[in-house]
Order: structure tokens, then sequence, then C-alpha cells
């Protein structure tokens, strides 16, 4: 995962993920303009393993989190120094998602992540809706559903990682370690979704798995 | 608020705000690249009003919201039709806060929102650092930190409401009502950092304010 290599900006060409655009509008007789990204819709998914009482995380590498953690003045080289900036800067750690890209109902979706990512055959009984909420205000306001669900062992029928490209590391935290997260000092490389997950896990679910 | 008129998309021209572009790197030797874009640190901060027992939230029009209500086929037409969707759909709630764009001290900055956005007047002793996180994982990995505090109505010297043409609505929630808010099976108008903030505040502090 921590390979990295070759590391260079260029300016954005025609994407499929990232639609960026002007939205002009008039509110009470003012004209205003918002600069915005058209991003997909998606579903996260907390991941609870109650034979060994662990929370399920994927850890991968993302771009957009390595990328703030080079000082503006060395944005600017033609490549980014990667022994200045080793590719653990980038390591997220992050509860099971992804992006809503097929015509399916979103349980399915959710369901093939879960399998896909963490190696969990999951039934669609097993997901319990937790909340549905905008994944941003600023510049990208798509819909995020998350769910919960819990495995057992026997369910890991797959080794997970993600399919095609994805190199993803599966994860396990106990609940003190989970509390020790949200304890942290330190910058958390965990998306505030993620952060809100586990606070909903430990004050909702946690306590019937305490010994 | 929610007086909205002439609203339509136009391309993004050079833009303050976002700055999208690709990321380019070879990951254990597999060329890859990464749509992302550049947005600013921020603040938000979790404020509680002790003398009267409420949360203290903020109501504006997102753009981003509002877009993201509206259905794919009619985002095309030359003018949204606010009939169809009116400004309403379009209005988040959420905790304060704020973007770094003033080389100031973090605390300064979340100091400076609350009196802006809220009214309250708090000193720099009356912020508690909660955590600091990665605002996103996908397009945006731009630095977060979440400040929790609480003011007395003494406190609020202002009226609050934002500055310049911002467009902000104060909102109170008693403890009971922000319970129910995380309840809700409807879709939220907040974001997860708002989410997150609401949990951590009911595990974290709720209770010595219950009667």
């Amino acid at each position: 995962m921590e390979d990295l290599k070759d590391v260079y900006l260029s300016p954005l060409p025609e994407s499929p993920y990232v639609k960026p655009f002007r939205f002009n509008y008039t509110q009470n007789g003012k004209e205003k303009t918002w600069d915005l990204l058209e991003v997909h819709d998606s579903v996260a998914i907390i991941v609870f393993n109650v034979t060994r009482r662990v929370m399920i995380f994927v850890k991968q590498f993302r771009p957009a989190i390595y990328y703030n953690s080079i000082k503006p003045e060395d944005r600017k080289a033609s490549k980014i120094d990667t022994n200045k900036y080793p590719a653990s800067l980038g390591v997220a750690l992050e509860i099971c998602a992804g992006i809503i890209d097929k015509n399916l109902p979103i349980e399915e979706i959710a369901k093939e992540e879960v399998l896909e990512e963490c190696g969990y055959n999951v039934e669609l009984s097993n997901l319990e809706k937790v909340i549905a909420y905008r994944s941003g205000v600023g510049v990208q306001g798509a819909l995020q559903t998350m769910f919960y669900c819990e495995v057992t062992d026997d369910m890991k029928t797959e080794q997970g990682g993600g399919v095609d490209d994805e190199i993803i590391e599966v994860i396990e935290k106990t609940i003190p370690e989970v509390e020790e997260m949200l304890r942290s000092q330190d910058i958390l490389s965990s998306p505030p979704s993620c952060l809100f997950a586990l606070m909903w896990f430990i004050h909702n679910k946690a306590d019937k798995f305490r010994k």
C-alpha cells in the first residue's frame, strides 16, 4: 500500500468523478454564485464482528488526504518528494463505504461493499438503517445512507480488500481501541462520517458487547 | 432566506473556492489517477447555552444541498423551476463553522465564528478542543478542527446571523430535540461533522444538563 512514486498534479480533464460548476441564484433580491461539485450518492456500513467483538475498518491510500498533508509551498513542485512525504501520510482509516453507481436498491449496494471490501457475506435482513444525511454542505451535497450490520466469523467467505486496482486492508479494532480513537488529540485520518459511526456505535450498541 | 429565483448552472470559471485538479501517482508499480479538489481548512464549534440548556445551531441555504435535491433530468433545464424545487429543500441545519482564510490561531477564528454566526462573545479559554480530522476522503481532504464551548445568555452581545451577504438564522434545540434528530428516519440536511458533534455531546456532556 505504501509503495508510492511519480506523484504529480495536472489540470482536471473531463472527469466522470468530479464535475465542478457554478451555481447562480438570486436570494432575497440579491444575485449570488456558489461553486460546487457533482458527486455520486453513497452508502456507508458500520460492520461489527460479534464473534470476536471487533469493529471492522478499511484502510487505504487516499490521494485527497495525502495532498492535504503536503505543505502549500511543496505542492508547486513538478514532482512531489515522496521521501519528504511518504505514502503513510495519506492512509485513511474508514468504515466500509461505496458510491451508488449501479441501478440497484441501496441495501444491495451496501451488501456488495461489505463483501468486496471486508469479505463478509451478509443477508439484506442483517442491515439496519442508521440514518441518511447530506455528505457535505459546502461544495458537495450528495446523499449518504448509513447502515449497521453485525457479522460472525462464519460469514467471512472472502478475503476482502476491494476489487480491480483497489488496495484495501481490513483492520479490526476492539471497543476500547475505538474509544481511544475518539479521545485522540492527534489529527485523525478518518472522515467525519466514520467518527459519527463510531460515536453512534459506542452510544447505542457497545454496552451489550462489553464483558 | 427562502426567497429564491433565477437559479441556473454555468461552467466553473477560475475559482478561489473550488480548485479541481488531477492527482497522478504510481502505487505498488501501477499508474493511477484521482480527481480532487483543493479547499480551505476549517473550524467547527459545538455551542451549548447552559442558561437555557439548548444547543445552538445555524440554519442557512446551501446551494450544494439544494442542487442535490433536484432530479437529474431537471438539472439540465436552462433555469431551475423554483416552484417545483423551493428553497427550503436546500436549507441546512449545522453547527457553527467557518473556513480558515486568515493568518490567525484557529482558536481566534473559532471565537470569531461563534460571535459572527451565533452572537456569543466567548473567551478563548471557553473553547475545549474536541478532535481534528480530515473533512473528507474522496475529493477533498482538508483539515477540520472541532471545539466545544458552553455559553450563557449574558454572553450574547450580538445578533448573530453572519456578516456581509450571509443569511443565517440562529436556531436552538433542547437535548430531547437533539436526540430526536439523531433517531430521524428522514434525510437530514446536516453534514456528518454536525451529526458527530451531536452524538459526541449526547454521549459526553448531555447528562449533567438533564433535569
